[in-house]
């Protein structure tokens, strides 16, 4: 990999704001976390642009092309370069011809597609609804809500960008015992996510005797990435919706929610058929 | 408008679920909200998949066909055809040839975009990051912590789905006295957004004399969309990002965060200048 930075991001930038609170019209200095366009663009052909916040881009490169489906494994890409602007970055991937070659005839199908997972398709017919369902890991984890509360109560310890910002999503890995190994944030909880999973991928990391943990909501396209890796568990501090619920029952995905100091609520285990 | 119902959908699901809260392992009934792919198809051509709640759907028809600038004003649609189908819906309008023309020149040079803002957007160049700035309106609002906390502490009533489900987002529309007149719920907060303007459009609301409130964060694509607009102040319960910031600051829209019932903080007003 390589990386040019014209300019070191910290993933905020303070900015001289007016706060109306409690006394009215005090101006102070804030910090609002980064986002800026970020384009991906593969053995030379642009692919997308995600609104993201400029940290881990390695690892959100990774990521995005593995849960996207743009490459099956990690060794299929051969080289990256970030370059880092001031407004905008651009990753450059050099991936397989073999991968280059599926993701150009998928592009002519989708003419678009990009990593929200819907958004850039066209037609109901291209989406991606009918998940195949994971491969059937070594042990299947038991929730508990001690395993819960030892992750949900150790995540906020990961979130630097979050405590200075407010305005960010974090995505973790958990290992068996709900003990946070790794952690990620962006303004995009599907960029978290992608981060996430580029890291475990380039750290060899394997995915199906731990979990993932969101600071936020459950939907739709953070289920499909997450069952794309096999990914066992999907543990999210918000709600669900009604799609997420059902690509995880599909994708034999244990998917649980609210999960906060006082427990969870599980959405797809035993008891919970529709 | 013509619509077909094959499903009458209430905005959430009933489900069985399994609580581990306090108590371990009750079965209940829970409301998640729905979601599902809502296509947008104009004058036969399919255009976009957006995931949404399916209320409201000729309003974020509308909406959606502003804001993104398919349409300069309401009036260049002629028909919307609405098909609500158990797992998916789909919305058919027919555009005048004009806006019909110019879709197609755009779509020829963006592939895919879509309402995200960027997402389908394939490289750097082809981003709308130098917005235009809004008309003038007659009267330019001067946000206040009275009228700010008239405005959110009314917001909870408006949010049935939100009390239902716990995870949609609310956009809603309020005139210069901060009292709310309209609002939208959607699982994206960008759809909510879309279907409140579209209701604006269709009722002749005058845009020029309120503001938007959104229970959300507030990041580029929502001040993207309100400033097309001429939307001229964007009130939101949670964090500003960077880009969002600068974009409001370009187009001349004042932009408050974290708006609470202890007040708000004013990013782009006077004293804020970078």
């Amino acid at each position: 990999m390589h990386c040019i930075e014209e300019v070191q991001h910290t993933g905020y930038e303070s900015r001289p704001i007016v706060r109306h609170k409690d006394v009215a019209g005090r101006p102070a200095i804030d910090n609002v976390a980064e986002e800026l366009p970020v384009a991906l663009v593969y053995n030379g052909i642009s692919h997308a642009v995600m609104m993201a916040t400029p940290l881990d881009l390695e690892a959100f490169a990774v990521g995005f092309s593995l849960t996207e489906g743009i490459v099956a494994h990690n060794a299929q890409i051969h080289d990256i370069d970030v370059s880092v602007h001031r407004h905008s970055a651009e990753i450059r991937l050099q991936i397989g011809e073999q991968a280059f070659a599926a993701m150009k005839a998928q592009r002519r199908a989708l003419a678009g597609r990009t990593g929200c997972g819907v958004c850039g398709i066209e037609s109901l017919e291209l989406l991606d609804l009918q998940p195949a369902r994971i491969r059937e890991p070594a042990r299947r984890l038991v929730p508990s809500r001690e395993l819960l509360e030892r992750a949900v109560s150790a995540l906020p310890s990961h979130q630097r960008l979050m405590r200075a910002t407010g305005g960010v999503h974090a995505a973790a890995w958990c290992n068996a015992n709900g003990e946070i190994l790794h952690a990620f944030e962006d303004v995009g909880r599907h960029n978290g996510l992608d981060k996430l999973i580029g890291h475990l991928a380039m750290q060899r990391v394997a995915l199906d005797d731990g979990f993932v943990l969101l600071s936020s909501r459950a939907s739709y396209e953070l289920v499909r990435k997450a069952a794309r890796m096999n990914i066992q568990m999907l543990a999210t501090i918000s709600a669900p919706t009604s799609l997420a619920i059902r690509i995880a029952e599909q994708a034999g995905l244990r998917l649980l929610s609210f999960c906060r100091a006082d427990g969870y609520i599980d959405y797809t285990g035993p008891g919970t058929a529709p």
